[in-house]
């Protein structure tokens, strides 16, 4: 799939996200949020939401790359652990690799970072429910 | 504490939240998001991050109302399950329970509602690092 | 489903293990690990996989009792937070509380504790995976 | 730290359990488990609670050669998810690696495998919490 055809599934499904995709890859992907004063704590920090954000967004991309673009691919569970202060002055890169990628679920894992320093931020892995064609609905 | 105060101290801390808060009590908080256009995906259904916002508020509230105001705190892990669709027109209620809360730690859990169901729309674990006086900081 | 019909089950699935179930019901299951030198770790207390074990199970019999006994039911997820040294001369109670049954998916938290003492030791949060008889598997 | 060294210590400390520790490094630990009957649910896989448990080893033992041995130090979060069926005729390996250690806490992931074949079967994310000296215990 090419970049822009996902970052125009994703404007349209998560119209309020500013994330960028930056690469796909069959094993996973990369993702950039600009940060600006929205984003910040006082103190002059990310606010945690913000990065759960970013994981969940790169989570989502990274999936869709791989098995087609699946609106109702939905997360069943995220776990964060808040590791670093993120800079206050740097945009937040999110780096999605898939670890499973069944037939009805996916696992994966996000290292959150501030942009140039490559100690993580945050570790994030995710899991989504894959829905099946004839079964409607995934969630129940 | 008076809920004012806290939602005072909340507003400054997270300018960009509107969660309001509706209850405080020992054990816990209620938190309400008041659900609009901003906050849906299409489909008509309340996005993932809201969601994580909504709890992470719940427990710090609930937390800070417990130990007092204590800028520092931070979240160290948050593991959500989604479970249920939560739906587009009503809003998202947060009932922290303080599971423990320590000299250095606390742990909590978040039940989110659809306002009006009882049904949880998703579970939330939190843990918060409680910085001590002579430490500065507790993030290493 | 009546305790020693499940407590049979359990016991031919895990052998290994000595958890015995103390009650049932619609919501949930309460479970008792009688501890002895077996499960105790140097300094006096139960260790950690003990407790998860004993997690493990109560989801399980919770969620046999509610769905009837389905031996491919398999954890997906399981979130275990340690609050307090349990007792090394308590046994050790899990009581789960089932939180959704859905039709492929069910959640359940776990509340630890060393018996005669009402603060939790653990608590945990279980997914477990409900196969569908069409599907065979429910690993891929 | 030499491998024996701290084979001895986990020995002592968990004397019930046979993991054997195969490599040693600044960034991990991989350790393994002899998987035998023992280790089994009927059907023939090796049981989650072994897998949490060769886990918790693996991050206990690549803390350890990081920061010395610091017998106080506790699990405090532990989340697993199981990907795949493990074999019930392959040792489990485990790989840590360590995410992040700080003064007062560590965070790392393991990745388990049946030997020989290199899709994982559960992945885990560990966190640790270390006492510091002056405080005498870190669970409250």
């Amino acid at each position: 799939m090419e970049i822009h055809e996902l970052q125009e599934f994703l404007s349209n499904e998560f119209p309020q996200s500013s994330v960028r995709i930056e690469a796909l890859g069959e094993l996973g992907a990369t993702v950039r949020q600009r940060i600006d004063q929205s984003h910040l704590r006082p103190g002059g920090t990310v606010s945690g939401p913000v990065l759960m954000t970013v994981a969940d967004v790169a989570m989502y991309v990274a999936l869709l790359n791989r098995i087609g673009i699946v609106p109702l691919a939905v997360t069943t569970n995220l776990t964060i652990n808040f590791l670093r202060k993120p800079s206050a002055q740097r945009d937040i890169i999110g780096v999605c690799e898939l670890i499973k990628v069944g037939r009805s679920q996916a696992v994966g894992e996000v290292a959150l970072y501030s942009e140039g320093n490559d100690e993580m931020v945050a570790h994030v892995i995710c899991t989504y429910a894959i829905p099946r064609p004839d079964l409607g609905s995934i969630s129940s």
